[in-house]
Protein backbone atom coordinates (compact mmCIF):
# COMPACT_ATOMS: atom_id res chain seq x y z
CA UNK A 1 0.00 0.00 0.00
CA UNK A 2 2.62 2.57 0.42
CA UNK A 3 5.86 3.16 -1.53
CA UNK A 4 8.76 4.96 -0.59
CA UNK A 5 9.30 7.60 -2.99
CA UNK A 6 6.69 10.62 -2.89
CA UNK A 7 3.62 10.37 -4.49
CA UNK A 8 3.05 12.48 -8.39
CA UNK A 9 0.09 14.58 -6.78
CA UNK A 10 0.65 18.35 -7.33
CA UNK A 11 -1.14 18.96 -4.19
CA UNK A 12 0.70 18.94 -1.06
CA UNK A 13 1.82 21.26 2.18
CA UNK A 14 4.65 20.93 4.01
CA UNK A 15 4.92 22.56 7.55
CA UNK A 16 7.80 22.68 10.34
CA UNK A 17 7.39 21.95 13.95
CA UNK A 18 9.51 21.65 16.70
CA UNK A 19 9.60 18.27 18.74
CA UNK A 20 8.08 19.30 22.38
CA UNK A 21 10.36 18.06 26.02
CA UNK A 22 7.00 16.35 26.31
CA UNK A 23 6.32 14.59 23.51
CA UNK A 24 9.75 12.22 24.25
CA UNK A 25 9.49 9.10 26.43
CA UNK A 26 12.47 7.45 28.78
CA UNK A 27 14.41 6.26 25.73
CA UNK A 28 15.25 9.94 25.41
CA UNK A 29 13.39 9.86 21.69
CA UNK A 30 9.79 11.21 20.67
CA UNK A 31 7.22 8.39 21.94
CA UNK A 32 6.52 6.88 18.31
CA UNK A 33 2.49 7.54 18.86
CA UNK A 34 3.23 11.36 18.74
CA UNK A 35 3.75 11.27 15.23
CA UNK A 36 0.05 11.04 14.70
CA UNK A 37 -0.28 14.57 16.15
CA UNK A 38 2.53 15.56 13.45
CA UNK A 39 0.28 14.05 10.82
CA UNK A 40 -2.85 16.07 12.24
CA UNK A 41 -0.50 19.32 12.05
CA UNK A 42 0.99 18.16 8.73
CA UNK A 43 -3.17 17.52 7.51
CA UNK A 44 -4.42 20.59 8.99
CA UNK A 45 -1.68 22.77 7.04
CA UNK A 46 -2.64 20.85 3.91
CA UNK A 47 -6.31 21.62 4.73
CA UNK A 48 -5.94 25.78 5.57
CA UNK A 49 -4.02 25.69 2.34
CA UNK A 50 -6.82 24.00 0.07
CA UNK A 51 -9.84 24.84 2.18
CA UNK A 52 -10.41 21.61 3.58
CA UNK A 53 -9.53 22.14 7.09
CA UNK A 54 -11.60 20.42 9.76
CA UNK A 55 -13.42 23.58 10.65
CA UNK A 56 -14.02 24.36 6.79
CA UNK A 57 -15.36 20.82 6.38
CA UNK A 58 -17.37 21.40 9.75
CA UNK A 59 -19.29 24.35 8.18
CA UNK A 60 -20.29 21.99 5.72
CA UNK A 61 -21.93 20.21 8.30
CA UNK A 62 -19.55 16.97 8.22
CA UNK A 63 -16.75 15.89 10.25
CA UNK A 64 -13.84 13.37 8.78
CA UNK A 65 -12.76 10.81 11.51
CA UNK A 66 -9.85 8.55 10.43
CA UNK A 67 -10.59 5.25 9.97
CA UNK A 68 -6.97 3.96 9.07
CA UNK A 69 -3.57 5.14 10.39
CA UNK A 70 0.17 3.52 9.50
CA UNK A 71 2.85 4.91 10.44
CA UNK A 72 6.73 4.01 10.01
CA UNK A 73 9.67 5.34 11.65
CA UNK A 74 12.78 5.61 9.69
CA UNK A 75 15.01 6.80 11.88
CA UNK A 76 14.75 8.05 16.19
CA UNK A 77 14.15 11.75 16.95
CA UNK A 78 15.60 13.66 19.68
CA UNK A 79 14.20 16.83 21.64
CA UNK A 80 15.43 19.95 20.14
CA UNK A 81 14.81 18.74 16.56
CA UNK A 82 13.18 20.57 14.12
CA UNK A 83 10.86 18.49 11.72
CA UNK A 84 9.43 19.09 8.16
CA UNK A 85 6.11 17.31 7.48
CA UNK A 86 5.69 16.96 4.15
CA UNK A 87 1.42 16.29 3.38
CA UNK A 88 0.38 14.52 0.19
CA UNK A 89 -3.43 14.45 -1.26
CA UNK A 90 -3.96 10.93 -2.80
CA UNK A 91 -6.90 11.15 -5.20
CA UNK A 92 -9.50 7.84 -4.81
CA UNK A 93 -12.02 6.86 -6.37
CA UNK A 94 -14.15 6.04 -2.48
CA UNK A 95 -15.82 8.84 -0.34
CA UNK A 96 -12.49 8.64 1.68
CA UNK A 97 -9.85 11.22 2.44
CA UNK A 98 -6.55 9.71 1.65
CA UNK A 99 -3.58 11.23 2.65
CA UNK A 100 0.54 10.43 2.56
CA UNK A 101 3.36 12.35 5.05
CA UNK A 102 6.96 12.12 5.06
CA UNK A 103 8.87 13.66 7.63
CA UNK A 104 12.10 14.75 7.49
CA UNK A 105 14.70 16.14 10.43
CA UNK A 106 17.04 19.26 9.52
CA UNK A 107 19.39 16.98 7.76
CA UNK A 108 16.92 16.26 5.10
CA UNK A 109 16.85 12.59 6.78
CA UNK A 110 13.83 11.01 6.32
CA UNK A 111 12.16 9.93 9.72
CA UNK A 112 8.96 8.71 9.53
CA UNK A 113 6.27 7.98 6.32
CA UNK A 114 2.72 7.26 7.07
CA UNK A 115 -0.98 7.21 5.55
CA UNK A 116 -4.33 8.09 6.92
CA UNK A 117 -7.72 7.59 5.59
CA UNK A 118 -10.84 9.82 6.70
CA UNK A 119 -14.43 9.04 6.09
CA UNK A 120 -17.23 11.78 5.78
CA UNK A 121 -19.99 11.55 8.97
CA UNK A 122 -23.03 14.10 9.26
CA UNK A 123 -21.79 16.15 12.57
CA UNK A 124 -25.86 16.28 13.46
CA UNK A 125 -25.75 12.58 13.67
CA UNK A 126 -23.13 10.98 12.56
CA UNK A 127 -24.15 9.38 10.00
CA UNK A 128 -21.71 7.64 7.51
CA UNK A 129 -21.63 8.97 4.21
CA UNK A 130 -21.57 6.89 1.25
CA UNK A 131 -20.99 8.82 -1.48
CA UNK A 132 -18.52 11.88 -1.32
CA UNK A 133 -20.34 14.90 -0.35
CA UNK A 134 -21.22 17.60 -2.58
CA UNK A 135 -18.76 20.29 -1.21
CA UNK A 136 -16.32 17.26 -1.26
CA UNK A 137 -16.82 16.54 -4.97
CA UNK A 138 -16.82 20.19 -6.07
CA UNK A 139 -13.16 20.71 -4.23
CA UNK A 140 -11.71 17.94 -5.69
CA UNK A 141 -13.44 19.12 -9.42
CA UNK A 142 -11.95 22.39 -9.11
CA UNK A 143 -8.30 21.64 -6.74
CA UNK A 144 -7.55 18.08 -8.34
CA UNK A 145 -9.32 17.11 -11.61
CA UNK A 146 -8.71 20.12 -13.25
CA UNK A 147 -4.82 20.60 -12.50
CA UNK A 148 -4.61 17.07 -14.40
CA UNK B 1 -3.83 27.84 50.39
CA UNK B 2 -2.31 24.28 50.31
CA UNK B 3 -1.52 22.28 53.51
CA UNK B 4 0.64 19.13 53.73
CA UNK B 5 -1.71 17.28 56.02
CA UNK B 6 -4.39 15.24 54.63
CA UNK B 7 -7.95 17.55 54.98
CA UNK B 8 -10.38 16.19 57.76
CA UNK B 9 -13.02 15.59 54.97
CA UNK B 10 -15.41 12.29 55.40
CA UNK B 11 -15.18 12.78 51.82
CA UNK B 12 -12.22 11.35 49.87
CA UNK B 13 -11.71 8.58 46.92
CA UNK B 14 -8.59 6.38 46.40
CA UNK B 15 -7.77 4.75 43.09
CA UNK B 16 -4.89 2.99 41.55
CA UNK B 17 -3.10 3.20 38.13
CA UNK B 18 0.18 2.60 35.89
CA UNK B 19 2.23 4.56 34.85
CA UNK B 20 2.28 4.44 31.44
CA UNK B 21 5.65 4.79 29.43
CA UNK B 22 3.96 7.37 26.64
CA UNK B 23 3.92 9.51 30.02
CA UNK B 24 7.43 9.28 30.51
CA UNK B 25 9.83 11.90 29.03
CA UNK B 26 13.81 12.25 28.16
CA UNK B 27 14.65 12.37 32.27
CA UNK B 28 13.16 9.01 32.01
CA UNK B 29 10.50 10.04 35.01
CA UNK B 30 6.96 10.91 34.46
CA UNK B 31 6.54 14.30 32.49
CA UNK B 32 5.27 16.54 35.30
CA UNK B 33 2.28 17.33 32.60
CA UNK B 34 1.09 13.70 32.89
CA UNK B 35 -0.01 14.48 36.73
CA UNK B 36 -2.83 16.58 36.14
CA UNK B 37 -4.21 13.41 34.09
CA UNK B 38 -3.62 11.59 37.48
CA UNK B 39 -5.94 14.07 39.42
CA UNK B 40 -8.45 13.97 36.86
CA UNK B 41 -8.63 9.91 37.21
CA UNK B 42 -8.81 10.63 41.34
CA UNK B 43 -11.27 13.45 40.83
CA UNK B 44 -13.67 10.60 38.43
CA UNK B 45 -13.24 8.08 40.71
CA UNK B 46 -14.45 10.45 43.38
CA UNK B 47 -17.38 11.09 41.04
CA UNK B 48 -18.47 7.90 40.45
CA UNK B 49 -18.28 6.81 44.18
CA UNK B 50 -20.31 9.99 45.06
CA UNK B 51 -22.69 10.47 41.95
CA UNK B 52 -20.78 13.45 40.86
CA UNK B 53 -19.13 12.48 37.79
CA UNK B 54 -18.89 14.73 34.76
CA UNK B 55 -21.23 12.08 32.79
CA UNK B 56 -23.56 12.73 35.77
CA UNK B 57 -23.08 16.60 35.87
CA UNK B 58 -23.78 16.87 32.32
CA UNK B 59 -27.28 14.86 32.71
CA UNK B 60 -27.91 17.96 35.02
CA UNK B 61 -26.93 20.48 31.87
CA UNK B 62 -23.69 21.13 33.52
CA UNK B 63 -20.08 21.61 32.40
CA UNK B 64 -17.30 21.75 35.27
CA UNK B 65 -14.36 23.57 33.74
CA UNK B 66 -11.01 23.87 35.70
CA UNK B 67 -10.41 26.83 36.55
CA UNK B 68 -7.35 26.46 38.84
CA UNK B 69 -4.99 23.66 39.10
CA UNK B 70 -1.91 23.36 41.43
CA UNK B 71 0.39 20.44 41.27
CA UNK B 72 3.57 20.11 43.60
CA UNK B 73 6.30 17.19 42.97
CA UNK B 74 7.31 15.62 46.32
CA UNK B 75 9.49 13.27 44.27
CA UNK B 76 9.84 11.70 40.55
CA UNK B 77 8.53 8.47 39.28
CA UNK B 78 9.49 6.32 36.83
CA UNK B 79 8.55 3.72 34.63
CA UNK B 80 6.60 0.66 35.68
CA UNK B 81 5.94 2.19 38.98
CA UNK B 82 2.11 2.16 40.13
CA UNK B 83 0.85 5.32 41.92
CA UNK B 84 -2.61 5.70 44.47
CA UNK B 85 -4.27 8.81 44.20
CA UNK B 86 -6.09 9.84 47.08
CA UNK B 87 -9.01 12.85 45.91
CA UNK B 88 -10.54 14.90 48.67
CA UNK B 89 -13.31 17.27 48.79
CA UNK B 90 -12.91 20.13 50.16
CA UNK B 91 -16.10 22.21 51.43
CA UNK B 92 -16.35 25.59 50.01
CA UNK B 93 -19.37 28.44 50.08
CA UNK B 94 -18.64 29.24 46.53
CA UNK B 95 -20.38 28.06 43.50
CA UNK B 96 -16.84 26.29 42.97
CA UNK B 97 -15.60 22.34 43.44
CA UNK B 98 -12.54 22.24 44.96
CA UNK B 99 -10.40 19.14 45.59
CA UNK B 100 -7.11 18.24 47.12
CA UNK B 101 -4.56 15.17 45.82
CA UNK B 102 -1.92 13.17 47.26
CA UNK B 103 -0.49 10.61 45.29
CA UNK B 104 1.36 8.17 46.29
CA UNK B 105 3.83 5.52 45.02
CA UNK B 106 4.24 1.50 46.00
CA UNK B 107 6.71 2.89 49.05
CA UNK B 108 3.90 4.49 50.10
CA UNK B 109 5.84 7.68 49.52
CA UNK B 110 4.29 10.86 48.69
CA UNK B 111 5.29 11.53 45.60
CA UNK B 112 3.32 14.96 43.97
CA UNK B 113 0.04 16.93 45.51
CA UNK B 114 -2.54 18.93 44.32
CA UNK B 115 -5.50 21.37 44.50
CA UNK B 116 -8.22 21.59 41.29
CA UNK B 117 -11.20 24.40 41.54
CA UNK B 118 -14.01 23.93 38.95
CA UNK B 119 -16.91 26.39 38.14
CA UNK B 120 -20.17 25.15 37.04
CA UNK B 121 -21.50 26.52 33.38
CA UNK B 122 -24.67 25.58 31.45
CA UNK B 123 -24.04 23.02 28.79
CA UNK B 124 -26.40 24.74 26.30
CA UNK B 125 -24.54 28.21 26.62
CA UNK B 126 -21.28 28.10 28.60
CA UNK B 127 -23.17 30.27 30.97
CA UNK B 128 -21.23 30.84 34.15
CA UNK B 129 -23.71 29.66 37.25
CA UNK B 130 -23.04 32.40 39.97
CA UNK B 131 -25.09 30.58 42.80
CA UNK B 132 -24.60 26.50 43.14
CA UNK B 133 -26.75 24.48 41.31
CA UNK B 134 -29.29 22.92 42.63
CA UNK B 135 -28.22 19.35 42.19
CA UNK B 136 -25.35 20.31 43.60
CA UNK B 137 -27.01 22.11 46.30
CA UNK B 138 -28.83 19.25 47.10
CA UNK B 139 -26.21 17.18 47.21
CA UNK B 140 -23.63 18.83 49.11
CA UNK B 141 -26.77 18.64 51.80
CA UNK B 142 -26.96 15.07 51.80
CA UNK B 143 -23.12 14.10 51.42
CA UNK B 144 -21.35 16.89 53.08
CA UNK B 145 -23.30 18.73 55.59
CA UNK B 146 -25.29 15.86 57.16
CA UNK B 147 -22.25 14.17 58.17
CA UNK B 148 -20.55 16.96 59.92
CA UNK C 1 -1.32 -8.11 5.98
CA UNK C 2 -4.24 -7.51 8.71
CA UNK C 3 -6.73 -9.81 8.78
CA UNK C 4 -9.93 -8.88 10.57
CA UNK C 5 -10.21 -13.14 12.38
CA UNK C 6 -8.02 -12.97 15.84
CA UNK C 7 -4.96 -15.39 15.07
CA UNK C 8 -4.29 -18.93 16.11
CA UNK C 9 -2.35 -17.70 18.72
CA UNK C 10 -1.91 -19.18 22.29
CA UNK C 11 0.09 -16.07 23.46
CA UNK C 12 -2.22 -13.68 23.91
CA UNK C 13 -2.99 -11.35 26.92
CA UNK C 14 -5.96 -8.88 28.00
CA UNK C 15 -6.78 -6.04 30.03
CA UNK C 16 -9.50 -3.66 30.64
CA UNK C 17 -9.27 0.20 30.66
CA UNK C 18 -11.33 3.45 31.16
CA UNK C 19 -11.64 6.02 28.87
CA UNK C 20 -10.15 9.11 30.02
CA UNK C 21 -11.50 12.64 29.54
CA UNK C 22 -8.26 14.22 28.54
CA UNK C 23 -8.66 11.68 25.79
CA UNK C 24 -11.40 13.01 24.07
CA UNK C 25 -11.52 15.43 21.18
CA UNK C 26 -13.77 17.58 20.94
CA UNK C 27 -15.57 15.56 18.19
CA UNK C 28 -16.76 14.18 21.44
CA UNK C 29 -14.68 10.61 20.74
CA UNK C 30 -11.42 9.61 21.93
CA UNK C 31 -9.06 11.03 19.53
CA UNK C 32 -7.45 8.09 17.15
CA UNK C 33 -4.18 8.71 18.10
CA UNK C 34 -4.86 7.62 21.46
CA UNK C 35 -5.41 4.07 20.15
CA UNK C 36 -1.34 4.01 20.09
CA UNK C 37 -1.56 4.06 23.70
CA UNK C 38 -3.88 1.39 24.42
CA UNK C 39 -1.65 -0.77 22.34
CA UNK C 40 0.96 -0.21 24.26
CA UNK C 41 -0.55 -0.90 27.50
CA UNK C 42 -2.15 -4.22 26.22
CA UNK C 43 1.69 -4.80 24.49
CA UNK C 44 2.61 -4.47 28.23
CA UNK C 45 0.01 -6.64 30.19
CA UNK C 46 1.47 -8.86 27.73
CA UNK C 47 5.28 -8.32 28.56
CA UNK C 48 3.96 -8.79 32.81
CA UNK C 49 2.29 -11.71 31.92
CA UNK C 50 5.05 -13.90 29.71
CA UNK C 51 8.56 -11.82 30.96
CA UNK C 52 8.51 -9.79 28.20
CA UNK C 53 7.89 -6.06 29.60
CA UNK C 54 10.04 -2.97 28.73
CA UNK C 55 11.72 -3.29 31.99
CA UNK C 56 12.52 -6.83 31.49
CA UNK C 57 13.76 -6.43 27.73
CA UNK C 58 16.18 -3.55 29.72
CA UNK C 59 17.00 -5.76 32.24
CA UNK C 60 18.92 -7.56 28.90
CA UNK C 61 20.52 -4.58 27.55
CA UNK C 62 18.00 -4.28 25.01
CA UNK C 63 15.29 -1.26 23.90
CA UNK C 64 12.18 -2.95 21.49
CA UNK C 65 11.59 0.49 19.16
CA UNK C 66 8.87 0.68 17.75
CA UNK C 67 8.79 0.44 14.08
CA UNK C 68 5.60 0.43 12.11
CA UNK C 69 2.31 0.59 13.74
CA UNK C 70 -0.89 0.00 11.72
CA UNK C 71 -4.53 1.29 13.78
CA UNK C 72 -7.88 0.84 11.93
CA UNK C 73 -11.05 2.17 13.86
CA UNK C 74 -14.39 0.45 13.85
CA UNK C 75 -16.45 2.34 16.43
CA UNK C 76 -16.15 5.26 18.03
CA UNK C 77 -15.51 5.59 21.25
CA UNK C 78 -16.83 7.65 24.14
CA UNK C 79 -15.80 8.94 27.22
CA UNK C 80 -17.55 7.27 30.09
CA UNK C 81 -16.30 3.88 28.11
CA UNK C 82 -14.63 1.15 29.73
CA UNK C 83 -12.53 -1.11 27.09
CA UNK C 84 -10.91 -4.14 26.82
CA UNK C 85 -7.64 -4.91 24.88
CA UNK C 86 -6.86 -7.71 23.25
CA UNK C 87 -2.66 -8.39 22.29
CA UNK C 88 -1.47 -11.31 20.09
CA UNK C 89 1.88 -12.26 19.72
CA UNK C 90 2.33 -13.00 16.01
CA UNK C 91 5.87 -15.09 15.47
CA UNK C 92 8.20 -14.09 12.90
CA UNK C 93 11.34 -15.59 11.29
CA UNK C 94 12.75 -12.06 11.58
CA UNK C 95 14.35 -10.22 14.51
CA UNK C 96 11.19 -8.60 15.34
CA UNK C 97 8.49 -8.13 17.77
CA UNK C 98 5.29 -8.41 16.23
CA UNK C 99 1.90 -8.24 17.88
CA UNK C 100 -2.30 -7.48 17.07
CA UNK C 101 -4.51 -6.00 18.79
CA UNK C 102 -8.15 -6.23 19.00
CA UNK C 103 -9.91 -3.58 20.99
CA UNK C 104 -13.72 -4.53 22.27
CA UNK C 105 -16.15 -1.83 23.80
CA UNK C 106 -18.69 -3.01 26.88
CA UNK C 107 -21.14 -4.52 24.68
CA UNK C 108 -18.15 -6.56 23.38
CA UNK C 109 -18.28 -4.96 19.92
CA UNK C 110 -14.71 -4.62 18.03
CA UNK C 111 -14.09 -0.83 17.97
CA UNK C 112 -10.21 -0.90 16.98
CA UNK C 113 -8.01 -3.44 15.24
CA UNK C 114 -3.81 -2.81 15.14
CA UNK C 115 -0.48 -4.23 14.84
CA UNK C 116 2.71 -2.98 16.16
CA UNK C 117 6.27 -4.36 14.56
CA UNK C 118 9.16 -3.28 17.26
CA UNK C 119 12.81 -4.41 16.44
CA UNK C 120 15.90 -4.77 19.09
CA UNK C 121 19.07 -1.96 19.45
CA UNK C 122 21.30 -2.44 22.18
CA UNK C 123 20.81 0.31 24.95
CA UNK C 124 24.19 1.21 25.77
CA UNK C 125 24.49 2.76 21.60
CA UNK C 126 21.27 2.24 19.96
CA UNK C 127 22.76 -0.27 17.84
CA UNK C 128 20.24 -2.34 15.61
CA UNK C 129 20.40 -6.02 16.19
CA UNK C 130 20.29 -7.63 12.77
CA UNK C 131 19.68 -11.48 14.79
CA UNK C 132 16.99 -11.79 17.83
CA UNK C 133 19.24 -11.65 20.83
CA UNK C 134 19.78 -14.94 22.60
CA UNK C 135 17.17 -13.91 25.91
CA UNK C 136 15.01 -13.40 23.07
CA UNK C 137 15.35 -16.69 20.81
CA UNK C 138 15.31 -18.73 24.81
CA UNK C 139 12.12 -16.69 25.42
CA UNK C 140 10.34 -17.95 21.76
CA UNK C 141 12.09 -21.24 22.70
CA UNK C 142 10.32 -21.44 25.95
CA UNK C 143 6.92 -19.46 25.51
CA UNK C 144 6.56 -20.05 21.73
CA UNK C 145 7.68 -23.31 19.96
CA UNK C 146 7.01 -26.09 23.13
CA UNK C 147 4.03 -25.08 22.79
CA UNK C 148 3.44 -25.59 19.35
CA UNK D 1 1.24 34.59 45.04
CA UNK D 2 0.22 35.12 41.44
CA UNK D 3 -0.58 38.94 40.55
CA UNK D 4 -2.68 39.41 37.32
CA UNK D 5 -0.31 42.32 36.26
CA UNK D 6 2.78 41.57 34.37
CA UNK D 7 6.14 41.49 36.32
CA UNK D 8 8.54 44.47 35.85
CA UNK D 9 10.85 42.02 34.87
CA UNK D 10 13.77 42.92 31.68
CA UNK D 11 13.64 39.07 31.33
CA UNK D 12 10.93 37.83 28.77
CA UNK D 13 10.23 35.89 25.80
CA UNK D 14 6.93 35.65 23.47
CA UNK D 15 6.19 33.15 21.59
CA UNK D 16 3.71 32.09 19.33
CA UNK D 17 1.71 28.34 18.82
CA UNK D 18 -1.15 26.88 17.22
CA UNK D 19 -4.28 24.65 19.17
CA UNK D 20 -3.74 21.32 17.87
CA UNK D 21 -6.82 19.55 17.47
CA UNK D 22 -5.61 16.45 19.87
CA UNK D 23 -5.35 19.12 22.38
CA UNK D 24 -9.39 19.33 22.77
CA UNK D 25 -11.84 17.70 24.84
CA UNK D 26 -15.20 16.69 24.72
CA UNK D 27 -16.48 19.80 26.16
CA UNK D 28 -15.07 21.46 22.87
CA UNK D 29 -12.35 23.36 24.04
CA UNK D 30 -8.33 22.82 25.08
CA UNK D 31 -8.23 20.38 27.42
CA UNK D 32 -6.52 21.86 30.87
CA UNK D 33 -3.81 19.97 31.11
CA UNK D 34 -2.78 20.87 27.90
CA UNK D 35 -1.34 24.45 28.81
CA UNK D 36 1.18 23.01 31.00
CA UNK D 37 2.84 21.90 27.52
CA UNK D 38 2.30 25.80 26.12
CA UNK D 39 3.72 26.82 29.44
CA UNK D 40 6.83 24.41 28.61
CA UNK D 41 7.60 25.93 24.59
CA UNK D 42 7.35 29.57 26.62
CA UNK D 43 10.10 28.52 28.89
CA UNK D 44 11.95 26.92 26.22
CA UNK D 45 11.73 29.72 23.78
CA UNK D 46 12.96 31.76 26.88
CA UNK D 47 15.44 29.51 27.39
CA UNK D 48 16.83 29.42 23.95
CA UNK D 49 16.38 33.07 23.64
CA UNK D 50 18.97 33.47 26.95
CA UNK D 51 20.85 30.56 26.58
CA UNK D 52 19.01 28.57 29.76
CA UNK D 53 17.11 26.07 27.37
CA UNK D 54 16.94 22.29 28.53
CA UNK D 55 19.54 21.07 26.35
CA UNK D 56 21.92 23.83 27.35
CA UNK D 57 21.62 23.00 30.76
CA UNK D 58 22.72 19.65 30.42
CA UNK D 59 25.53 20.49 28.82
CA UNK D 60 26.45 22.04 32.25
CA UNK D 61 25.66 18.54 34.00
CA UNK D 62 22.36 19.82 35.05
CA UNK D 63 18.31 18.79 34.78
CA UNK D 64 15.88 21.44 35.92
CA UNK D 65 12.63 19.38 37.06
CA UNK D 66 9.52 21.26 37.75
CA UNK D 67 8.27 20.96 41.69
CA UNK D 68 5.42 23.47 41.07
CA UNK D 69 3.21 24.89 38.63
CA UNK D 70 -0.22 26.75 38.92
CA UNK D 71 -2.13 27.23 36.05
CA UNK D 72 -5.29 29.56 36.24
CA UNK D 73 -7.88 29.61 32.85
CA UNK D 74 -9.36 32.91 32.52
CA UNK D 75 -11.29 32.08 28.94
CA UNK D 76 -12.02 29.04 27.00
CA UNK D 77 -9.85 28.01 23.59
CA UNK D 78 -11.16 26.59 20.86
CA UNK D 79 -9.64 24.13 17.74
CA UNK D 80 -8.28 26.97 15.42
CA UNK D 81 -7.10 29.69 17.75
CA UNK D 82 -3.50 30.64 17.83
CA UNK D 83 -2.25 31.90 21.38
CA UNK D 84 0.70 33.99 22.33
CA UNK D 85 2.42 32.79 25.19
CA UNK D 86 4.71 35.22 27.24
CA UNK D 87 7.13 34.49 29.41
CA UNK D 88 8.52 35.97 32.40
CA UNK D 89 11.85 35.63 34.36
CA UNK D 90 11.36 36.03 38.00
CA UNK D 91 13.84 36.68 40.02
CA UNK D 92 14.41 34.71 43.10
CA UNK D 93 17.39 33.99 46.19
CA UNK D 94 16.94 30.58 46.27
CA UNK D 95 18.70 27.74 44.22
CA UNK D 96 15.15 27.43 41.58
CA UNK D 97 14.14 29.03 38.50
CA UNK D 98 11.13 30.48 38.74
CA UNK D 99 8.82 31.80 35.56
CA UNK D 100 5.01 33.32 35.54
CA UNK D 101 3.31 32.62 32.16
CA UNK D 102 0.50 34.78 30.14
CA UNK D 103 -1.53 33.06 27.52
CA UNK D 104 -3.13 35.47 25.22
CA UNK D 105 -5.65 34.70 21.99
CA UNK D 106 -6.06 36.47 18.91
CA UNK D 107 -7.78 38.99 20.53
CA UNK D 108 -5.39 39.62 22.54
CA UNK D 109 -7.51 38.74 25.35
CA UNK D 110 -5.89 36.66 28.64
CA UNK D 111 -7.09 33.11 28.38
CA UNK D 112 -4.89 31.48 31.12
CA UNK D 113 -1.81 32.32 33.36
CA UNK D 114 0.54 30.33 35.37
CA UNK D 115 4.02 29.47 37.22
CA UNK D 116 6.43 27.40 37.55
CA UNK D 117 9.04 27.04 39.88
CA UNK D 118 12.15 24.53 38.58
CA UNK D 119 15.32 23.10 41.05
CA UNK D 120 18.14 21.90 39.71
CA UNK D 121 19.72 18.45 39.64
CA UNK D 122 23.13 16.59 38.71
CA UNK D 123 22.21 14.84 35.45
CA UNK D 124 24.40 11.98 36.55
CA UNK D 125 22.66 11.17 39.68
CA UNK D 126 19.74 13.01 39.87
CA UNK D 127 21.44 14.62 43.43
CA UNK D 128 19.30 18.34 44.41
CA UNK D 129 21.86 21.62 44.15
CA UNK D 130 21.07 23.02 47.21
CA UNK D 131 22.98 26.11 46.05
CA UNK D 132 22.71 27.89 42.44
CA UNK D 133 24.88 26.16 40.19
CA UNK D 134 28.24 27.95 39.12
CA UNK D 135 27.09 28.57 35.35
CA UNK D 136 23.53 29.47 36.17
CA UNK D 137 25.07 31.66 38.90
CA UNK D 138 26.66 33.58 36.07
CA UNK D 139 24.13 33.37 33.60
CA UNK D 140 22.21 35.37 36.38
CA UNK D 141 25.40 38.07 36.72
CA UNK D 142 25.22 38.25 33.03
CA UNK D 143 21.36 38.86 32.12
CA UNK D 144 19.39 39.94 35.20
CA UNK D 145 21.66 41.58 37.71
CA UNK D 146 23.54 43.88 34.86
CA UNK D 147 20.43 44.98 33.78
CA UNK D 148 18.92 46.25 36.77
Amino acid sequence: MKKEKQPHSTLSASISLRVRFSETDALGIVWHGNYIKYFEEGREAFGRKYGLSYLEVEKKGYATPIVKTICEHKKSVRYGEMLRVETYYIATASAKLHFRYFIYNEADELVCTGETEQVFTLLKDGTLSLYKPLFYAEWEEKEVKSKI
